[in-house]
This record gives C-alpha cells, structure tokens and sequence, in this order.
C-alpha cells in the first residue's frame, strides 16, 4: 500500500470525449491524498467534448510527465484516434512506465488498438464489448475488471466503481471509502434499466443496432495494422 | 409530457465548481432529444474547477439565453456566490422565467441565497444539509427532492439521479430509461460507504468535521441578506 508521492495520473484527453467517462474518476482522483491529474492532447487548446463545450488539456503528449496511472477515456472520439500514431505511441510509451493502465468505457479500445490489452481481460461498454476481441482482447462483461496491471471500466458511469476500485488498491480500502461518503455515492437510480440485463428487450436491440458498420470496420482496419506491426 | 423544442438547459459555472455536480447531469442532458446545454459565467474564459483543470463557458450571464431549465451545482465555489449580486440576479431573473429551477449539492445554497428556496423542501450534500434551514428552505434528507418546480439533488453523485428524474418528468420515462442504459448507469460501489447511514461513524464524524465556523458564517451572513431583501 505505498504510494508514489506525488501520485501522477494521466488522463489522455481528446475530442469527442465521453465527459463523465473522464469526470468520474478525475472527481474520485481529485479528493485522493498528494495526487495530480495531467490531462494530455496533442496541444493546449480547449477541446470539445460529447457534451458540446470544451476542458483545457493541462499539457501535451509532448511534455506530459511520466504517468503512475494512465488513463483513457471512452467516446465516439476513441475511435479516431486508431490512426493517430503520435497519441498510439504517447500511450505505448506511458505505458511502459506506468504502475498501472486504465480506461473506462470504450477507451479501451484505444488501448487495445495500441496493442496493450493484447491477451487481457477486459471490459468496455456494453454494447461495445464483443467487438474488443477483434483488438486482441479477452472480453469480460463486468462492471470493472483487473488483469495484472491493467484495469478496465464497463459504460461511462462504471468510471465511479472503476476510480474506487482503483484508490482503494494504491491508497487502501480506507481511502476510498472516504472518497465515497464525500461524493455521497450512495447510487439510487429511478429505473432499474442501467444494463442489457435488466432493460427492455426492445431498448437493448435499438441501443445495439447504434453500433455501425462504419465503427466495426474502424476496428478491423486497427486489428489489422496490430496485426502487421507485431509481425 | 410536452417538451419545449429544444429545451434549453441553462448551467451556471463558477470557480471551484465541483466538477463531477456539473458532468453528471450535463451527461444525461447530452443524450436527451433536441436539448441546448449552456453553461453561463460572468465571462467566456476557462474557470478552474474544483479537479484543478479549466471549463470553458459557452456563453456569458449578460448574454445568456431564457432557460427552460435553472440549473446550479454545487461545491467550494458555490459559497463564494453569495457576494457575487451579479450572479445572483441572474439566477433570480432565470429562475422567473424557468420551468424548472435545479441544483445538485450545495448548489441548493446558492439558490437558497438567492432566496429560490425559501420554504421550499430541498435536499443538499448530506454533511452541510442542516445548515440549509438558515436559509429559509426546509432540509430534507432524500436523493432527490422535488417541491413544485423545484427539483434538488443530494450530494456529488446524485447528479445523475437526478437528471435521471428530471428527464423522466420532462420526456417521460422511456426517454430517461434509454440513456440510464446507453450510459449503463448499473452502479456497483465497491464499499458500502457512500452515505452517512451506512459508513464507519469515525469517517461520518471527520467529514462532518471540514464543514467549518467559517462557512457557516458565510451562511448566516447570506441569510441577512435575504432577510433584509425581504422586508
């Protein structure tokens, strides 16, 4: 249970990020003991999220500091970043450094498209989920799934159970229980429809049918180019 | 259920916001059909929340569009708007014209200040709830409390209850029960620590504990005011 001090988090951040994949566990990561949080982009400008305003990255892929626990987030703009070698090769090498990589939500399909979950268990979202075997993964549905020293989250809310799932193995079970009263996460949510085991059949096949040709095909070109540079 | 079209969701941000107040609810509106988010401050220029990295605002409080729904998170800076009279007259004019008037944590103080709950039911992050009786409105100890078109939220995460209620009240609960799934809002806290009725009394005591003289100084001077307005 010793920690680095400071402790270094780095959430790689991109356009068309899912806000709350990043927001939870930043929130969670915010209230941890002698912990930053470096959010990285290719530049400094503000960058839109799938909400439709913007977060000011922190730093750059360039300058960020080495990471104790990298983190990427899910989104539409997961995707694009398959053929953005500059921010593939800022993960591979944080990466190497890190005590621990992570993600939430389909962000971990950007790690798996840079080839660090290549025979992992792991999870994404829901709808998501089978097609990360495609990357080389194992799919795991679970809400937050450790293997070794990476450590995956399910669908955007998932990222609140991730965090604390997360502080609890750097600072202890103590921590993290702190962190929870403080945010009151004491979950009580008005439907019970938060998962494709509990929610209408029919809201289950409409939500799957929004995962495309287009998106599967992304994947594959990815699985492709892992395939080619593992040769 | 008839919603106007598009529902305007009017957010106020401010310094030291408690980021994850803001991201939970902004996330379910994201997903809602045919809804504008905007997220009003004095000035367009990136304010720092309270996870130490910059939100831009999307428009300013002078330029601010008419909200469908008033809505205020809480946090460290949400005190500080007690002697802000700009901001205040601003959620008041809002407020006139909303259908809805909202907060999440200690928001509902700042809405509170600006005399929006005076005798209304309203709930607040458990460890200052009490301190909302100063302010005129009635404390109330539940997730969501909804008194009138007065919708409060409980602390930090219960944003997402929240919007959860919110959006089922305005769209119906076919609506709210799709993003609870697209966002697979199945929470599974790995503690059962996240209220004050469930955690170690050591830990329920401690955080009581940086509730401190000073804010609920701040309180009482803000209930003067109001008292003042009033007469």
């Amino acid at each position: 249970m010793v920690s680095p001090s400071p402790l270094r988090i780095v959430a790689l951040l991109f356009p068309d990020v899912t806000q709350l994949d990043l927001t939870g566990p930043a929130q969670v990561f915010s209230r941890l003991p002698d912990t930053e949080v470096h959010l990285a982009w290719h530049d400094t400008r503000p960058v839109v999220t799938d909400c439709g305003w913007s977060i000011v990255p922190t730093t750059t892929l360039a300058d960020c500091p080495q990471a104790d626990v990298l983190f990427v987030p899910g989104g539409k703009g997961a995707f694009d970043l398959f053929d953005d070698k500059v921010a593939l090769d800022f993960l591979r090498r944080q990466a190497a450094g890190a005590s621990w990589v992570t993600s939430v939500c389909t962000g971990s399909f950007t790690l798996a498209a840079a080839g660090l979950l290549t025979g992992r268990r792991a999870t994404s979202h829901w709808s998501a989920l089978p097609m990360l075997a495609e990357l080389g993964a194992i799919p795991t549905s679970e809400r937050v799934v450790i293997d070794g020293n990476r450590i995956t989250g399910a669908g955007v809310t998932s990222g609140i159970d991730f965090a604390l799932v997360l502080a609890a193995r750097i600072f202890g079970d103590d921590v993290a229980k702190r962190v929870q009263l403080r945010l009151e996460y004491d979950p009580a949510p008005p439907f019970d429809a938060g998962s494709p085991a509990t929610a209408d059949p029919e809201l289950v096949a409409a939500t799957i049918g929004r995962v495309d040709e287009a998106r599967l095909q992304a994947v594959r070109r990815a699985a492709a180019r892992l395939g080619e540079s593992a040769r």
